[in-house]
Formats: C-alpha cells, structure tokens, sequence
C-alpha cells in the first residue's frame, strides 16, 4: 500500500510514522508513507496557501489551486482508489471503513487545516471525506495519522500475531471482556477464578458474557 | 493545564507536541505536557510491563504493579480532575466532552497498549474512559494527541482567532458550511454570487441554510 498524504504541516506527522507499527510495516516494505508539503504547490513567490473566505468571517480558507496542482500531478503518476480529505464534516470513521482502507493500494489523504479547503477542491478530486469523530482538531494531521494507523495495522503481515487483531474491540461488534495478569492477587483484587481454571470452554464463554454484558452497559448501540 | 501522559512509547508523541498549536499553547506557558515511560516504573531488571493474559488467548496485557505504582506517585504530587484510559471501549470523544475537559487543571492520560491494561488498574485509579472513536489503534498514543489536541486548542488564549473556534463545525450541533477563496472562476467552477454580493446579512442566512442542508444530508443525527 502507498498512501500520499498532503498538508501544511508535514513535520507534525514525523514521529508516529517513525515508530511501532507504521515503521515496522515501512521497514518491511507493505506500506509506504510520501508526505507532500502543500507549499510546495504554491502559486506565487510567498509560497501562500489559504486566502480569506468570500463572504468574510472568520478563518482562512485552503486555496483551490496549489492542491488542484498537488493532487493532479499525483494523479498523473498512478490510479489512486481514492483521495480521502480528513475533515469533522466527513463520514464517521469506522472498524468496517477502515477494514475496506486496508486492500487498497493507492491512496491520497488531503490534511484540512484553517477553515478547510476550498469548496471546488472537493467538487474536482475528493472522493471520499472522512471525520475521525465529532469533535474539532487543530488540522487534519493527527486524523492523518489516525485513519493510517488503523487500517497498515490490518494489513497481512503487519503485527506479529495476526490473531490479536481479530479478536480487538469492534471486529465482531463487541467490546473487549476484562483481562488480567499476573499477579493473581494485587493489593486484595483477586482475578476471575475461571481464568485460572484450565477450562478453555468455561473461560470462552465467561470471555464472551462479559463482553457482551460491556457492551450492552456501555454501548447498547452495537448491539 | 497540566497533562501528564503515560505510555509505553512516550516517542510516538513527540512530533505533534512539538509543532503547530500544541507548541504554541506551551510556549505561552497555557498547557504543559509531562510524558512518563512506562517501563521506569517496572518492578524487575527487566523493565517488563507486559505479561501473558490469565485464561490463555492472544496479545500481552499490561501489568497492574507498573501503572499502579506510576500513577500513585504522580498523584502524591498533586490533585488530578481525572485520571482518563483512552481504550476503544470508553465512552465516545465528542465537542461536549472536549469543552468539559478544557477548563481542567491536572490529567493523566493512560495510553493504552497491546490488548489493554490489567482490569485492577480500572478499579484503582481511572476515572474517565474515553474512546476517540470506533476503531481499533496500535497503541492510545495518537487517541492521547487527538484528545490533546482537542482541548488545548479550546483554552483561551491558544489559538490567534477565537471567533474561528466557535464557528467550527459541531459547536454548534452544526455542520461547517461550503467555504470558498480566490480566484471567483477556477477553471469553470464559480464561487456563489450570494458570497460576493456584500449583503452580510443574507451571507449569514445562506450560511446557516447550508449548513442545515448539509447537516440533514450528512449526518441527520446531530439534528
């Protein structure tokens, strides 16, 4: 997988691409990152990349034509599945999206930052729009980060122990069940008896009640 | 405010805390940032803080002893409003819990990792389990950035413009409206008269409907 991910704030994005997960699958080559400085795509000698809106009001406004010309000569080069711009007014990023992100093989995220982009940049090249969730970030950097987090993690031969992935929260809609180490007891809090009872069975189903019993208290919404 | 973070890969954060908004809100000496590795408070020479789950199954768990030990001296050092787990099965991140957050003295944030932290440490210490959303991360790391993030930006003072933060989208139930910059006709596609005509009021007006219209359209379940 090759994701481009352009914005005004490459630098913000280097230390989670340089570590854990996102490094080890760089390293063995089933993902590359390519970050594009917006100001790069500059029209004019100040490098200026937003302007104020029409209308007036408050913020600034990503211009059309420095990301028209970033994305276009992306374009050029190779068939993207899609150009994702990370915006609070997009889709709800979800397990299942995130699951459908991880068979691609070309993908652009557009960063919002200010007020957003220029409403004819969505009109020309996004394809997709996505919101990380309901509350408002300072760019869409971090959302950057966040959507390729969650889905180069599921890629075949990312994690070491692939079963863990399939048993984390929300792949079969259910929250996790509690989980313990040792010791058996710390501090008077004891773990479950049935974890330490050798009974697969028992210890699958008590894992399965208790994950169903969390999710019907916290989120009955899964359900 | 005071956010003392706990993790496993304190290295992960370090490029987001360093840039942009977060940078300017410690520089103007309105947030500090404490990262704490976790692995300084192993119990043995190791510097283990992971062991094997009770009952058997996939993926390591934190330790109780480490994290207890950690967040028991920090809280020996001053009073915290929350001790807070970002896990994907907490309660969903949104603008209300951002806004609530804000206007906090001292946080811990606990970054969870691998399959999640021994359940003790839940009844001990956490007061707040958030989720930044419905999918599964490698680490609470960048979940611990995003929900830095989002309420840093809302401590008065930090961002340049605070108009611009209470006009973003979901402050106000809301949708953001189309935004649009120079030029007026970029290859064809023209910006809305109504925003060229100087009228504010009706600007406003055009405004609001579109961003109903969007909302509706959009995410219906915000209305």
């Amino acid at each position: 997988m090759r994701i481009d991910i352009i914005s005004v704030l490459p630098e913000l994005m280097e230390s989670p691409f340089k570590t854990s997960i996102l490094r080890r699958a760089m390293d063995k080559g089933l993902a590359e990152v390519h970050f594009h400085h917006l100001r790069d795509w500059a029209i004019n000698k100040h490098r200026q990349i937003d302007d104020e809106p029409y209308g007036g009001g408050a913020g600034m406004v990503m211009m059309v034509e420095p990301l028209d010309n970033c994305i276009s000569e992306l374009k050029s080069q190779r068939t993207y599945d899609e150009v994702v711009y990370l915006t609070p007014d997009g889709v709800t990023l979800n397990q299942k999206i995130a699951n459908s992100f991880s068979i691609k093989n070309n993908l652009i995220f557009l960063c919002g930052h200010y007020k957003g982009i220029d409403q004819r940049v969505r009109e020309l090249h996004i394809t997709k729009e996505i919101s990380i969730g309901d509350y408002v970030l300072t760019g869409g950097e971090l959302a950057a980060c966040v959507l390729a987090d969650s889905i180069i993690r599921l890629i075949p031969g990312v994690l070491n122990d692939e079963q863990s992935a399939l048993t984390d929260s929300f792949q079969d809609d259910l929250l996790s069940p509690p989980i313990y180490t040792r010791p058996e007891n710390y501090k008077g809090l004891e773990v479950p008896k049935v974890l330490l009872s050798g009974n697969f069975a028992k210890i699958e189903e008590w894992r399965h009640d208790e994950a169903v019993r969390i999710t019907r208290e916290k989120r009955p919404d899964l359900l």
